[in-house]
C-alpha cells in the first residue's frame, strides 16, 4: 500500500512540477559560448535547466543541436515575454528554435489499416500515462477498429481510401487535421501511399512504422522477401515520412531473431511485436521533443 | 579449489565419453517412419541417441531433415561396418547423409588480410577449447599476423594477392589446402574476391564474415553507408561463399545500437565487435554439424 | 490484400492440419533404444513425427526427456486405441508420460488484482490468437477488471481476498476451478499470497509473474530495493508456484536496461513492459506442452 | 584504400583535436544557474564545450552533477591558470570538482589470477586504441599470464598471496602502485580478497568485475548456484570495490541466455564473455571520466 500512495503523491507532485516545464530545441551554426548564452539567457528569466543535451556535427564549422529542459516558475504567464526576449538571441546567432510547454500537450491523430496492433500499443501507453498526448482523432480506411476507438471516447472517421480517389482523400484528412488541431499523424500500419501535397503540408510531423529492418527490404512484402532470403533477425524501422519512399529519416529500429522453422505467418506475428514497442518508442520521443531532424538523419536526445 | 578439480575431472570425462560420439546428418524426402527407422538402425548397432533435431520443409510432400548426436561403444571400431550398414538404409529412403566422428575433429583454414579482430578472436576460442578443430594453416595477402599466428605453433603462409593474379594465387591456395587436408575455409576479413572454380572447389566449406546487416548495404563501403543513412542498429553476417556474392547462405546475424554521435570510425570499431563474435558462432556450429544448407538458406540445430 | 488472403487460407490449412496433432511427453529412466520404442510405436499406429526434442540429464543413469508433436489421420477416433496400447509400452520403460490433443484447447483461468497490464497483454495475444487456449474465467480481488473483461464476454468474478478470510476465499476459488474444469492458473499480478493447500491442489499448473530478476529481491518491494542497489538492468521471472515463495522452477526471465535517471516510477513501468511479455511467453509454452518440470527447474522445449 | 586512408587522416585529425580537450567533472548543491556559471566561465576562458552531460537527483533541494568535454586551444599552457580560477568558483558553489585532459593518459594496473579472459580482452581492446589508457603493470598471484604480458611490453610481477600473508602482499602492492604511479586498478578476475585499508587506499579507483548478476549469488560459486536455481539468464557485474564484499557501486552489468540442456561448464564459458565485456566497458568509461559515485550508486554519462 505504501508504494502505491508514494506513486499517487508523486505523480501529482510531477503534474504539478510539469506544469512550470518547458523545453528549448535550437539548432545553429556552431561557435564558442553559445552554451553560455542560452543558460544565462534562462537563468536570467528565472528558469532552472533541468536537463540538457547537446550534438555537434564537427567541433569546426558544424552545426550545433541543443535540447534543453527547463523548470521557470509562473511559466505560463513569462511565456510570452521569454520567446519575444528569446527571439533576439536567435537571430543574433541565427538559431532556428522551438520552444515546447509542458502543459501543452501535442494533439495526435492515429491513421490505421486493417492491422490494429500498432493503434492498440498506442491506446495502451496512453491509457497507462506513458504518451504525453491527447489522441483527438483515428483515422482509419476499415471500419474494424471503431469499437475500440470509440468505446475510449475518442472520434473515428472512416475514409474509404485507394488509388483513383486520393486527392479528395487526402483533402478531407487535411480538413479533418485542421478541425481536430493536429500537431503529429502516426501512421499505425496505414497502408496507403501519400501524395508529396500531404507529406509537404505535415512536414516532420508524419511518423511512420516500417515493417523491416530498413535499408534491407524496401518495399512491399517485407516478410515475405526476409523468408526467402533466410535471415536471421527480423526488424522494423520507425521514421519520419518523406516523399522517398520508405527513405525518410530513421527514428527508432528494432529486432528479433528467427531461425528456420518460423515460416512467414510466423515472421509477421514476431514482426508486429518488434513494430508495435519500435513505433511506440518513436512517439514518446517525439511528443518529448527529442528528436531533431538534419537532413536525412535524425538526433535523437536520450 | 573445488570447482577447479571438478572442472578438470568433468573435462576428462567428456573427453573419455566424446571419443565414442558420432553425428549422423540426413536429408531426405518426408514420410511417416523415418525417425523409427533411423533410431532402430542405431539402437541396433549399439548407439544412444544423445541429442537429436529434425525440421520438416512441409509435414506433406517436404524435405525432412535430421542430425542425430549418438554414443557408441568402440565407435572407431565398428564405424565401418556402421556406414556400409547404413548405405543400404539411405538408399531405400533416398537418404543424403553425412557422418562425422568426434575423435575426428575438422582441419580449418583461417583466410585473413589486414584487420586481425576476426582471426584473434578465433585463435583465442580455439586456444580456450571452445571451437573444436585443428587450425593448421593462415593464409594472408599481408605480413601483419605472421608474428601472432607463428607464436602459436600456426603454419602461416603469406601469398600476396590482386586481382591480375587471382589464378596464380588461388592455385597456390589449392595446392596449399589439399597439402594441409583442409576441411574448412574461414574467411575473418579476407578482402579478397574468390573466383567460381575456386567456390565450386569448396562448395558450402567456405565460411564469410560480412561487415553488415545483410540484405542491407551489400557490397563496399557498409559502415560508410549505414552513418550516410542514420541507422539506428548496424549489423553483422556469417555465411557460406557461394558465387552470388554477399548472397550465400546466412548462418547468423547480429547487431548493436548506435546513434548520432558514432561517426564512422565508431561505427567500424562497433561493428567489428559484432563480426568477431558472429564468425565465431557460425563456425563454431558448423565445427559441431549443426548447419545443413538446403538452397539459399542455412538450418542451425542449435 | 494478396497476402491478407493467403494469411487466412493458410490459417485454415493449419486449422485443418491441427485437427489431428498429437503430443506426447515422457519422462523416464535413460537407456539406450528409448527414441527407437516411441517412434516405432507412434509409426505403427499411423502417426508422423513432426517435431522432436529431447534432453538427457546424463548420458549414464540420467533421466530422458521428450516431447514429440506428431499428426495422424483420423486422431481423434484412433486415441483412446493409442492411449491404452502405450500404457504397456510406459509400465515395460518406467515411463511418466503425457498425451496432449490439438482440438483440447487448455481452459485457463486468470488472477488480476489491480495492475491490469499483464492481464491485458494475455487478452491482446488471446485475441489475436497467438495463445492456444480457452479463457474461461478471470478471479479477481478488485472491481477494476470488470469492464475490459466483460466486453470479451469472459466471466469475471469478483472475490476481495485478505489474510484473515483465505480459507474461505481458496475454497470458493476452487470451486469455481472445478465449475469451470480449469486446466491452468495464471497469477497476473495477483497480489494474494496462496495457501500450501491451494497450491498442492494445482501443483505444476499455476504460473506466476515476479516483478524481480530472481533470485535478486526475492520478496516485497523489488524494484524498490533495484533502485537502492543502483542496478542497471532490471527484470521479471515467470516461474511455477510452489509452496517456497518466489522459489519455483523458472520458466523464463527478461531484463531491460536502466540507468541512474531512472526513479522508481520509471522502473515499475519498464518492469511492466518486462513482466508483461515474460509471463506471456511462459503461458504460451505452458499451452504447447513444451516444459517438463524436474525438481526446482524446468525443462524447456523450444 | 579509400576508406583506410581516410581513416588514418582522421585518426590523426582526432590525435591533434585530443591534445587540446579536457573535461570537467562536478558535484554540487543544485540550484538555478549553475549551468550558466560553467559555461560562462568556460567561455571566458577560450573553451568551447564539446559534450556536457547533467543529472540532478531532485529538480528542489537535490544534487547537480555534470559532466563537461570542452576544446581549448593552448590547454596544457592555460590549464594552470584555468584550475586556479575556477577554485574560486567552486568554493562560492560549494563544488566538489575534478578536471583531466586528454593528454594525461590515466596509468592503470590490471591485476589476475588464473583466469586469462578478461586480461586478454583489456590488452586485445587496448592494443585496438579502444582503451585510453596506459597499462604500466600487470600484477598476480600466478605465473601463468606472464609471458603474454610481456610479450607486449608491459612489466608484469608476480606476487604470491593467500589468507596468511596478505599484509605483506598488500603492502608490495600499494609500493608497487606508487613506483608505476597508477591511478586505476582494474580487477580482471583477480581471486584475492582485499582488506579494509588497501581498498580506502584507492576508493573509487579499484574496479572489479563480479561473475554474476548482482544482487542475485553474491559471494562464492555463482554459476554453480545459478545452474542448482535453474536460471534462464546468467550476468555478470562490474562494480567499484568498497567494504562491503559485492555491494560497491555498481558499473555495468549483462546477460547471456541459457538454458537447461547447458552444464556448470556451460554456464563458465558463457559467463566469461560477459564477463570480458562488461569489464572492458566498465573500465572504458571510467577512463573517459564518464562515472560519478555517489553512495552506494553510480551515474555513468553515456
Amino acid at each position: 500500500m505504501v508504494s502505491e500512495v508514494n506513486l499517487k503523491l508523486k505523480e501529482k507532485q510531477q503534474g504539478r512540477v510539469l506544469e512550470n516545464r518547458g523545453r528549448l530545441l535550437v539548432k545553429c551554426p556552431d561557435k564558442p559560448g553559445i552554451v553560455s548564452v542560452l543558460s544565462t539567457f534562462l537563468h536570467n528569466h528565472g528558469s532552472n535547466i533541468i536537463e540538457s543535451s547537446q550534438y555537434s556535427s564537427d567541433p569546426e564549422n558544424g552545426t550545433f543541436f541543443i535540447r534543453i529542459e527547463f523548470h521557470c516558475e509562473n511559466l505560463l504567464v513569462k511565456r510570452a515575454q521569454l520567446e519575444e526576449d528569446f527571439a533576439e538571441i536567435a537571430a543574433n546567432h541565427s538559431m532556428d528554435f522551438h520552444f515546447a510547454y509542458s502543459n501543452e500537450r501535442m494533439r495526435s491523430a492515429i491513421y490505421v489499416s486493417k492491422e490494429p496492433h500498432c493503434l492498440m500499443e498506442l491506446l495502451w501507453e496512453w491509457q497507462n500515462g506513458d504518451l504525453d498526448t491527447d489522441i483527438v482523432v483515428v483515422i482509419s480506411n476499415h471500419e474494424e477498429a471503431r469499437p475500440l476507438v470509440e468505446s475510449l471516447g475518442i472520434p473515428f472517421h472512416y475514409i474509404p481510401a485507394n488509388k483513383e480517389i486520393r486527392k479528395q482523400v487526402e483533402a478531407e484528412q487535411i480538413r479533418l487535421m485542421d478541425e481536430y488541431n493536429v500537431d503529429l499523424l502516426i501512421l499505425a500500419r496505414y497502408m496507403q501511399i501519400l501524395t508529396p501535397d500531404f507529406v509537404r503540408h505535415f512536414e516532420n510531423r508524419i511518423i511512420n512504422i516500417h515493417h523491416s529492418f530498413l535499408p534491407a527490404f524496401i518495399g512491399a512484402g517485407p516478410y515475405e522477401r526476409a523468408f526467402e532470403r533466410g535471415v536471421k533477425l527480423i526488424g522494423a524501422t520507425s521514421h519520419y515520412v518523406t516523399n522517398d519512399l520508405d527513405e525518410g529519416p530513421i527514428i527508432e529500429q528494432d529486432v528479433e531473431r528467427v531461425d528456420h522453422r518460423n515460416d512467414v505467418i510466423d515472421l509477421k506475428k514476431i514482426g508486429r511485436q518488434i513494430e508495435r514497442r519500435v513505433l511506440a518508442r518513436a512517439v514518446k520521443w517525439h511528443l518529448e521533443n527529442r528528436i531533431i531532424v538534419e537532413g536525412n538523419k535524425t538526433i535523437v536526445f536520450h
